[in-house]
């Protein structure tokens, strides 16, 4: 039996001084157009990237696995030192930090979704003929205020169009709770059932909770009902202080980043809104903290949007900015992405993510001198694991002890 | 607990109509003859190959682990999707599966060698003077026609020199049963001994199969008797359909790559003789399947036998016939091999195996721009384990969805 990563860097760590910055540029990786062309990142115009490049390491990152396209959450495990294969995070769980809603060690999360039932009881409509976000909003209100159950703690938040989100707090919750959701129309919505005593008690307080919502929207058409689905408990997961023994921070402007964070123990603090404020909240906070999660969403959302010039706009953007952290003086700085999302795809992808580590003291610089898919080829790092990043960092931080004599 | 890549594979896969080919050029990989001298994939005039690489993204695949030199079966297993360590297949089962004899889950296939024995029942040759494989045949033809036992279908056929094959098909058979060679001369032919009660069934049929053989070839000389080994069942694994949602078919002309293929759930269609008439087999089945096992033999034959040159021309053939498959416009095309074999060396080596991936509408080129050992070292792929390529492949093929949100 082999010692895992987490058991090996427990025994090993050291306290140090040292700082470790990780700037995440969401979905950074990207392709080329046209056959032959740059891709984002080798088209922009990076000249501080590319002299973090020259200075450090580069190589190429893959975040789950060869193949696998990460969501946001498996993607910033792994970066934060994670393997997603060992830690998954539920739907419901993930849905709640998107919007901002805490989840923590007593709650369950579940993904709602309003629909319509006929007068049998018969679902006609899984999605309420998809209401605009206002009635969504609306609608929680209403549950907000009609809701009791007593011995939890309810909180409903509406997502966008039919979607919201519910959260159970008590003690003794269990998560493995199956779907209403019976996923055709023309059938009734299915009893919520637990799979074990944990689960059932989950179980009884959700079929309340539905009781009660179906009295409330009685009256509403077309979203007269709603339905549950992706039960998830916070996953029991250490915390970067208790694996690492750092002290992290994240500095993310969007709820799931924060969520995500959180999830991992890191504390939160108010991000500002672009990423001139984050370097400044880094700079404002350098003190209180050795490990800063900075999280830049803007190449991701124009990746989504199939924008290649401006996604090559908003990497220069980045780029801009680092001066910023250099004149911080971390020790080690590293620049990577959660993901690739290429413009060309429109969508998150599974190709490996450049990645630049910049430790002035103790890293071993490779050949390289431009930030890019192609060039990390080249690099000192290689094709690694996103979830072996995080004790490189550390090892070029002074922050690990050698193992054996 | 991580959960495993085919358990992953199962949640994400998604239904395309996307098409991927897999052409092994077997034993692709090869070494220079003299010190700073061209490998022979180098040394071959590949322009269509070469073109693929242009457009495409290439790699090193080791096929099981590193220094670890692979026969047909882990290698091709490997390439198919399975770790090779966690799915080993039985000696007798490849032999079987080598000469074309079917292996099915009520089977158990055992490898048998002629012997000669004096008159006390003493081995005096375990290869009873390397008897020619006329010989071999002649001798089967007589236990085919000789040996009945009651519930159980027995089969034998001739491998070649001493070597043949017997295959126990019936219901509850075992295969953990000790061989029967001594493995000295001058020593007694052992009983068969089941190690649970489904093989001491199986090891009950066989010692009536060898008493009855001993009766048969009484007055036989050298060969008046044969010996077994290697008892192994069909190893239960899941098709490539069910892990991977796929529809394969194998185009492989020689009985060893069928068989392989068979085990993993592959329709075996008739290839024709020459890499040409599979090429037409291909095409003509195109609209049949999703994945298409194209093997080729005469790499590794032509390395075993130590012939540069003829390895080269080998590999210029098959360079010859890639149009054929670019015209089927497939989504994706692989071309790879199952192992190395340098004819410097003569036998299948552990060194790492060229690899190309071509992937037009989702590939990430590099900067390599022919095939060869040496070049494929600058590609995106990487160093990979063989078991990670057909992930790979259906994540070009736009067949796997995002993991997580």
């Amino acid at each position: 039996m082999s010692i895992s990563m987490h058991e090996l860097i427990r025994q090993l760590r050291e306290v140090n001084t040292t700082r470790i910055v990780l700037l995440v540029a969401d979905g950074l990786g990207g392709l080329p157009i046209e056959p032959g062309g740059p891709t984002e990142l080798e088209k922009a115009y990076t000249p501080n990237l590319d002299a973090l490049v020259t200075e450090g390491v580069v190589g190429l990152s893959t975040p789950v696995a060869p193949g696998i396209t990460p969501g946001s959450g498996p993607g910033h495990l792994g970066l934060f030192g994670y393997d997603p294969r060992e830690h998954q995070i539920g739907r419901g769980v993930l849905e709640a930090l998107g919007i901002g809603v805490e989840v923590g060690p007593r709650d369950v999360a579940i993904r709602g979704n309003f629909c319509t039932l006929d007068e049998e009881g018969r679902v006609t409509d899984r999605r309420a003929g998809r209401i605009p976000t206002e009635t969504c909003e609306r609608l929680v209100a209403k549950l907000k205020q009609g809701v009791r159950i007593d011995g939890v703690e309810t909180l409903v938040e509406p997502v966008r169009e039919y979607r919201l989100v519910i959260r159970f707090r008590g003690d003794g919750l269990g998560d493995h709770v199956c779907d209403t959701d019976p996923l055709s129309t023309g059938l009734k919505t299915l009893e919520p059932r637990g799979g074990d005593v944990a689960s059932e008690k989950t179980a009884r307080i959700a079929a309340e909770f539905l009781r009660q919502a179906r009295a409330i929207l009685a009256d509403e058409h077309p979203a007269n009902f709603l339905m549950m689905r992706g039960f998830a408990k916070f996953p029991a997961i250490a915390t970067m202080e208790e694996v690492y023994g750092l002290k992290p921070v994240a500095i993310a402007v969007y709820p799931m980043y924060r969520g995500l964070a959180r999830l991992v123990g890191m504390t939160v603090v108010d991000p500002g809104k672009t990423l001139a404020d984050q370097m400044e909240v880094a700079r404002a906070n350098w003190d209180k903290f050795d490990f800063f999660f900075i999280h830049y969403k803007y190449t991701d959302s124009t990746g989504e949007d199939g924008n290649f010039a401006k996604k090559v706009a908003m990497i220069e953007a980045l780029d801009a900015e680092v001066p910023k952290l250099r004149a911080l003086k971390p020790d080690v700085l590293i620049v990577t992405g959660d993901h690739s999302t290429p413009s060309k795809m429109r969508s998150h992808s599974f190709h490996p993510v450049p990645t630049l580590l910049w430790a002035p003291a103790t890293c071993r610089p490779d050949l390289v001198t431009t930030f890019g898919e192609r060039p990390c080829l080249e690099g000192g790092l290689g094709q690694f694991l996103a979830k072996d990043l995080l004790p490189l960092a550390l090892a070029h931080a002074g922050r690990l002890q050698k193992f054996g004599a």
